[in-house]
């Protein structure tokens, strides 16, 4: 049994990860952190979890917990995560980083983008970056994974096939991303209030969004060279979801075919990517609740371009899920447990 | 391995139904019948499903799918389920009848509500109430489960300690229902367009809606006597929950930890009934997902009144949760068999 | 051209009085209270007033505001109007007071259900309750108009003839309200986010809430004695909108045309209440952004019980449609001078 | 006083068509036209029409229709308009067609996209496409006009000045769109249900909406030369608004200011399109109700692009609005004669 501690359980992620881990048979939570909730039944923050937890919350001491838990998931604001990281810390337990602390492997890129001096650029090389499907292997061995960011999971997956193969040209790569509130976090601000957010559709972070910087990191590395995007998130008035329209251009004339083949190569056998049928656009909705990511595509022969498009829930693939499968690959157990979970609609 | 048979399984009861089945350790779905979509693939009508279920949709030839299943679930509007019954099937398979056709015993008062011939009242007497909670042991060894309706689920849990312990006048009771979308089912029309719901709230079937007389069946039981109450459902715009507001008069002072003692004493053991704590209303969102029914009351000592109130989701609990666990207790498994849903919140 | 001073300017409520205030002929705001947003232009707070509004943000001063306007609107929290007037305001402008300070006459039912002391309680036999219908004259030559709660008004609206007229026992209502998020104000608090709102639906204020006096105050001039009755308010997952369900027994039989021929006399000429025809129960789309109040009732033989149902926007006739309305009858103006707002479907 | 007839008047845009007229002080509509609901009293259909028209609904003769109003608005299906109109009819009154059928000046482009045949192809040299910012001359004179449609509104309006500056590469031109519900029309089906468009999003018409030869038309006139686009519309769980991201390459170095001068050189002086200020991203909620476009651009020096951003009401700019708006202009009035429409906000 994998014992888990969790910094910032209170947050929407933090949430998400309790609920999974509820239903995982080999791991077990052995702290609640959240500050803010400091000595306050676990289940008085979320009702939902009203019989199911009983724990109370604790504070967010890192080093402390590490003596007490096999693996440790930091659910935490930018910045929060390197700067308590120590060599003793890793030594003892293995950390799960959700924020976005070492996903980026120049400390210049991450200072620059996050506005914040990095505390600890010494683990930046060690860290893993825990896209399941793409570096598995790596995460296995590793002590340190940074959990990749909700937008780039949905981009890096639903374009990665198209670059990795070299069949787009990755400086025409414009991503167009939507993303339900919970990704917003649970922090009491008007913007995200319900009566600001419902019946409401905006661009934010234009051209200047965080993850744009991931994003072409790891789509960089599948290409063999730096890239530049156009990144542009949105907000849409639903709790849960992240769908991301892509645009490339095509550097040759393709087929249908020809491109269902190079997603399957990818794809086929992972069981949390699934390539849709033809002519069938993802939905948020499907993979609701699920560790899923769904993908398509649509070649435009007038423009020569290609629509990826991939819908995901924003905290299970997007934050909580892929944490989970990320300790799974650490602990060596299959990489689906506890993630067998079957998209809720409507 | 149980063999479960689905008719109607592509309305929005069904398909939870597949969804609470794909998890259920017991259980194999061996017929997904739905008259509208033969031989199309079931995840073609449900994206969701895409990958996890392969087959096929089928008829609704109860006859010959009494001969493949254990149990054959129907979740198909008034009437059909009664007008297909027959003492052969019954004597192949268990029936779990998500209709209410066999939920109220007085065939009158059926047909006079539903405004419908019954078909096969001589299996009226043997079926059985399929309210776990309430009606246990009967349930075991029975052959014809009347799966109860969405609202009487909900409102009867939330009321019945107090009619059965004598606490309120039960002429007084008044039930105000607040249902989500899917509870109006997957019909195309117009009432049901996303425009005409969003930002929208209503009561429908005001002092006529045909929950009102199962209501009042299985509470009367409670009482000893005939009751006679007030029922009336609004829709919300929500896709899924019930809240249900119900007041009475309470026969003499109370206190709060008597009442609490009351609650406690029928569901304190009960895994899907939870009475929340002192002072905290219920909210759908809470048991989203899951079979829980959140209960609580607040006594009113200006009026003398006791405000009653419970939140479920209705797909779930209301319908399709509800059903696998009688199903569950039909076959002797525990009761909770696939049903430890851990609500989805946010 | 009346010159109207607003004190809370960028709370909802005094949004919408801006919003319904540029569409009104008669009179041009002077004045843009926000002591949040001091000096800021009015429309950075509000977008949707860009290019239409050019003021900025003023302080909260109602004395200095009182020399430059005629009336005076306070869409201010509870208690900040009863501390700041004074003798010498009222005698330079009109005040319609949206708070509760003046609703209730008692100072002590207003300090026991508010939980602060009344600061100037010597005004609360000067104010009017400004419900147009019902205190159309006394409105007219007042100083000081206490605004309505959004409850109250559409509760007290959609009961009155059948209290006035004597049909029903006063001591069986109850009140059963839903609301959009919009009533619970622009304050960030975690409750409001929109994650927290959406999907979801809770009552509040059970058997406590504070328009619970004020309604009974206004239906108990109505009867003629004290009523005592249940107010059970619920949160609603939209934005706009106030329905409300209410209960009480009939004192005699009667019939649908009696019962129609009582709301017709109180309402056939009441341009802002609509008497719906037999069988339509109000929604709150049918009435968003409009200052109607949408009416209607059933009788329930079985029980001897009426229901009656209104339905409203709760930021027009809820509080700015009305606020100018009282304003209007103050004036002299047309009463319906600015509020010829159609209703905005879907 | 203008004498106006609907055909279609129970649909969407049609119900927002006698809103706006209820409120424009010099027409008045004499037809309602429904072929679905003859006879039918139109409140019945639109209770928030309720004791304000009382009119019942009427067929959809044009012919007949002709002889008695001054102006038609159809809001029709693809292909009726065309299949209605002739000589005689355009003879007696003018028409504003809210169809595709007159938009699209190359018929074998209408007929291709569309699947039908265009029926009075005759007609189209004469047809105005009626984007009043643009063609607002030739409005003035003609006697049938092509109400443009919704998206190709606020796609043309936001990305116009940069092309007919020349300041992007045409052949970059992306657009992502995004449409709540109320685009898709009150036809009862399955997609459109509110359980299946709540929280969810999909993009839907990829690489094949009819809508983008229509955008491509309009901006080619603007460049003098044929531009090939991308255009991807996505379905929002709202009731209206619509919010275009559009993307292109700048071709040379540009300043905020550079291209903010450009933007004010066109809009300046136009009412219903309002240019936002640095840095504020258009959101839908800002313009609900109303006739505006907000409109807005950001430049991404990292990657060369520009993104050009338009927020609209879909019902009012973007249907019944500009419908309006061309009939001031055919009819010699003020433009925003019953369009100064402050939007609702929340």
């Amino acid at each position: 049994m994998i014992k888990v501690g969790i910094i910032g359980a209170t947050g929407y992620a933090g949430g998400e990860l309790v609920r999974l881990l509820m239903g995982h048979k080999d791991a077990r939570i052995v702290w609640y952190g959240s500050r803010s909730y400091i000595d306050k039944k676990y289940a008085e923050v979320y009702q939902n979890m009203f019989q199911i937890v009983e724990d109370v919350c604790k504070d967010d001491n890192l080093e402390k917990l590490a003596e007490e838990a096999d693996v440790i998931f930091t659910a935490t604001p930018q910045g929060f995560c390197a700067s308590m990281m120590t060599e003793e810390i890793l030594s003892k337990a293995k950390v799960i980083d959700l924020s976005a602390d070492y996903r980026i492997k120049d400390v210049n890129v991450y200072e620059s983008w996050y506005g914040i001096e990095h505390k600890s650029p010494q683990f930046l090389e060690e860290a893993v970056y825990g896209l399941c499907e793409i570096n598995r292997e790596k995460i296995r061995g590793a002590r340190l994974i940074a959990n990749p960011g909700c937008y780039p999971t949905c981009s890096t997956l639903s374009i990665y096939p198209m670059v990795k193969e070299g069949l787009i040209d990755p400086s025409t790569i414009i991503i167009d991303a939507k993303s339900g509130t919970s990704g917003a976090g649970r922090g009491a601000k008007v913007d995200n209030l319900f009566c600001e957010v419902n019946e409401n559709i905006k661009a934010y972070g234009v051209a200047g969004h965080r993850h744009t910087p991931e994003i072409e990191e790891q789509l960089g590395y599948a290409a063999g060279e730096k890239i530049t995007l156009n990144f542009t998130p949105h907000l849409v008035p639903m709790n849960r979801g992240i769908l991301i329209t892509a645009y490339a251009s095509l550097k040759e004339t393709v087929t249908y075919e020809e491109i269902k083949a190079v997603y399957d190569k990818y794809y086929q056998k992972e069981q949390f990517v699934r390539v849709l049928d033809k002519d069938i656009c993802p939905q948020t909705k499907w993979v609701e609740g699920s560790n899923y990511v769904d993908v398509n595509f649509k070649i435009d022969p007038r423009t020569g371009r290609i629509i990826m498009m991939g819908a995901m829930d924003n905290l299970v693939k997007g934050a909580a899920g892929q944490a989970v499968q990320n300790m799974n690959l650490l602990f060596g157990l299959p990489e689906n447990t506890g993630l067998n979970l079957v998209p809720v609609f409507p």
